[in-house]
């Protein structure tokens, strides 16, 4: 079977397809046949930037994915061929606070990815996806769906009647949109295209902003909330964007703090002042994963696709995502 | 100004209608010209069995009114005549834990309630209400709304796809019911009418179960999800029907406890052995009650009215709420 | 090497000393030469009633031990032979709420026990212990402590300043006593016995209650908290004992519920008219564990053992639990 | 009766003592004799730069007092003349999270301070103090004592065994060692004077770092907690620290962020990186306050208090403040 593999630190067209043998899984392992893997901005970053990575040439790219269990090792428990699966981007987060071994797990990063035809993962580290999901579906789970999970769920505690601030239209935003209708917040979005606040906007955000035409948004999302601020910030902006997010967050609001994009200094001190909880969120557990899975299905929930790929255009789908012009994520078949 | 009181322990009969005047609000204080009352179970045991409740006659019962601030006193901020405000049940519980000394500044308890032309209340006892509601849809929300609310948010966290169980159609759980919609919750109620099941699949609950057809609802809820039980029971049900309730809710989910109809004796065995949560609910603070109002009016709810009543016929209020025969509110016109 | 084994339903003296080969540890297994087992209540129930608890024979007993790793099965990172470590209650309980899955994981039931002197585990399920204690004083850990902890801290997040009650000088109450002293709160705890009681206020207990000489020792929690109630109760009692916790715990307080015994028939009103949390605990997870190993090793905590059996004498070991006149473990050497 | 009073900006030279008639106390309000009253840095930095701080003149300083009710308003219950409170450095902050109006609420900045011989204040923003106390004792709570129990207890949920990092040696520090002491925790603290770390160490500190001879105290404060870093960090340094603590805290760990010092740029993304939060600290409720009470009381614990200053010796206490020679509090009698 083939994979994709980083084999040099010259970019994306430093990717070769390969053939591999990833042989049986051992104890407590499965062998997925994959079907599909979506791409996050944090793949593309790896791969053009893999040295202070830590990555070992050859290394299969990519977290998220899902497909169907071919093969289980001795021990696995509730697992079994035939199974549809996706994988999780920590391979030994069950749940609880984050910690240096559980970021040790990280595929596409510390260990190999799920850009390939066949993978071998822990039994822990897939986790069965809702029945009215594709595997194109499903691959979007681990890492976009999930960090908007745990940002809006796990670390805002979001209600019915809260209100929240989502940057951009990226995965991470897209996905916050879905649940917090879901929860019954209401969503400020913040776009550079009145195109996408449109589509934003149909899919049931309650107001856009569109931040070239008005540079002072936070001033703007002030306004739209009464002066008050939002209870909420989903911060996966980039340089620039988190000044601004603390100021549009109310009194004792929560920021969740996302992406690689972050960037640039701020003053803290409003942080204090307003008695902020700025929250560093890191994609999520299994048992979220689980949670949000129930989610998911209680709702029927379809996650936003731009644009999907064949396995041998896995390149095009990373110039996609450099290109930065899509609306909902990337996928590739496998 | 007219009220009702409570005059001796003769029940709905002993209650009189009598002039009152209230005089001037003092420092802290808002005088409101009240326009509407709801009942609750809890006022006609209260005027039924007044004496071991500790109530001095004569005592204005009710504990849920709205209508209109007539005059302030000095002190007060934020609040002016002519705002619409609901009454809050504890007169004193800000936030926080609850605690003795905020059991005891109920009204229609501890306090005089506000079945009656004017009240005088805490500045801190009244709360503006969503725009779109009438003071017939705001009297419903200090004690059955605020109940289901704490339920369900505080007290269960309640996020998107989990699953509750619901005993009843009683204002609680009807409120309760609207409220996980809003949350993006799946309900399943019980009643002993399928007229009033086929109301409550109307308004949006995913299942429904008949216990007098189906006198193990316990089982058929265990059924109904999986063999794996609900998140959280909000148990209002009378006697004997808490140990189902335990029965029926999943491995380390949570009860809520309300309801002075709680009766019966149970075996607390499995609620160690489940890791069950067991938490009792006395309505909730003035922080909730804000936290619900936002909800409140940004999905534009509307209680349920089954009735309302004219101020001189509150008596027949309390004979209907007797009857029990109502799918909503009863309410009584001041 | 030797285990002993629940041969048959014919209580302690059907526990029979067998030879054993475990054989090699699997992948993500470790081999541990056990070298103390400390004997749980709950050991002494299941070897004297297998039936219910679908044991099948043999059996090894108890959940409780520690040793030394010998031999890492393949892919076990962080652990190698030499490392003294404690067994998991719960082999699969790394951190989050309970679960049916979690549950099955139990050694000494659903699993075969560490009574014996090889045992392979998972690497997740086991865990190093502190320096300064002994095997023996590790052997104790695994349950009665961790239960202790995860009531006082998970539960019950006691602070500095709360008032906790502890039911009997047993195991898990011990522990709870010596933890609660480093939490810097107050403990009452009850018994009947003066000289236990004596020994309880000797390692730091504030006021003891001697409940045969108070039957009414509710009344007696009550006046030695003005009235007021604890903040928290841990009930490891008998029949009859929750009823009286619930009285002596203050508004909006929490109780622990804990234990086999836990029995007769209670009413729950007063659980919802003074908004009581009743929370079932079940031993805990390993992050607990390990949260625990940290404060047990910051202050250099050591466990009161109140005998100590050679491997041969594991009968005797039960027959003084039967007795039930110690204080502290008893632990058997393996 | 006398106050002092901020008459312009002149800083501590403009502090004018004044006669200065309170009346009675209205509905709800206490009367109190201020007995001493204590300096924060804040009301010394109030004081040198009035202005942006919104006060109008004459404004009487300081939020930090203890003294005796001389006479109670109409409405009041629980307090009498004789009762020994101190002052809510909020006075309308019963409970629940921060916010505006609660912010609006402050002594000696939006409201009248307590640095006089009588002040009227509302019931609920005065609170009994600990019977061991002496009226200086008292005094320092409000402010410097309630922000740190803030900060470890109600922030950090800080349990036996963890391990804070304290910056300096300021009034919320040393009170931050003593509850710390109280909880079991471990506390590693900074200066810049070797004579003062010794006295922390005195007073049970587990470990010291002198930030002037160790200037990459962050890498100082990783090696003594094996690399693995704090679990709290109350960061109340200058500018420049937080980068720093940032940095010194673990993965998924806590920074509570307190004081008007907090100052320069820092860069975000670190938050990120380690799953942090980073939490603006404002002082705190009055639940918390009683809270704390109930500890300071069951430990008998004694605040370290670096001078006491005569009534009209105020500005001398205020220049010791500047000078920052101090190692406790500083405390004028009133």
């Amino acid at each position: 079977m083939r994979a994709w593999q980083i084999v040099s630190d010259g970019g994306v067209d430093a990717l070769k397809l390969a053939e591999r043998d990833v042989g049986a899984p051992g104890l407590g392992e499965v062998k997925v046949r994959m079907r599909a893997s979506a791409i996050n901005f944090r793949d593309l970053a790896t791969i053009k930037d893999p040295g202070p990575r830590g990555l070992t040439f050859p290394a299969v790219p990519n977290s998220d994915g899902a497909g169907e269990i071919v093969e289980v090792g001795e021990g696995v428990i509730g697992l079994k061929p035939g199974d549809r699966v996706a994988s999780c981007f920590f391979q030994d987060w069950a749940d609880g606070p984050c910690s240096p071994e559980i970021m040790a797990s990280a595929l596409g990063g510390a260990l190999d990815g799920v850009l390939a035809e066949e993978v071998i993962l822990k039994a822990g580290g897939v986790i069965p996806f809702p029945e009215h999901m594709s595997f194109e579906d499903a691959a979007t789970l681990p890492c976009a769906a999930l960090t908007a999970w745990n940002a809006v769920v796990e670390t805002g505690g979001t209600k019915a009647g809260d209100t929240v601030l989502l940057l951009g239209t990226g995965g991470v935003s897209i996905y916050a949109l879905q649940f917090l209708n879901m929860l019954g917040a209401r969503v400020i979005i913040t776009s550079s295209s009145d195109e996408k606040l449109a589509r934003a906007k149909q899919m049931g955000a309650w107001k856009t902003v569109n931040y070239r035409q008005t540079p002072d948004w936070d001033q703007e999302v002030l306004k739209l909330t009464g002066g008050r601020g939002v209870d909420l910030t989903v911060e996966v902006g980039g340089p620039g964007t988190l000044q601004k997010s603390i100021e549009a967050t109310r009194v004792a609001g929560t920021i969740g703090l996302i992406g690689i994009l972050v960037g640039g200094e701020i003053n803290p001190l409003p942080i204090m002042r307003k008695s902020l909880r700025v929250q560093g969120i890191y994609v999520g557990s299994r048992r979220m994963f689980a949670d949000m899975n129930r989610a998911i299905a209680a709702h029927g929930l379809k996650p936003v696709i731009h644009e999907t790929f064949a396995f041998e255009e896995a390149k095009s789908a990373y110039h996609a995502m450099e290109a930065a012009g899509h609306f909902g994520k990337l996928v590739v078949k496998c």
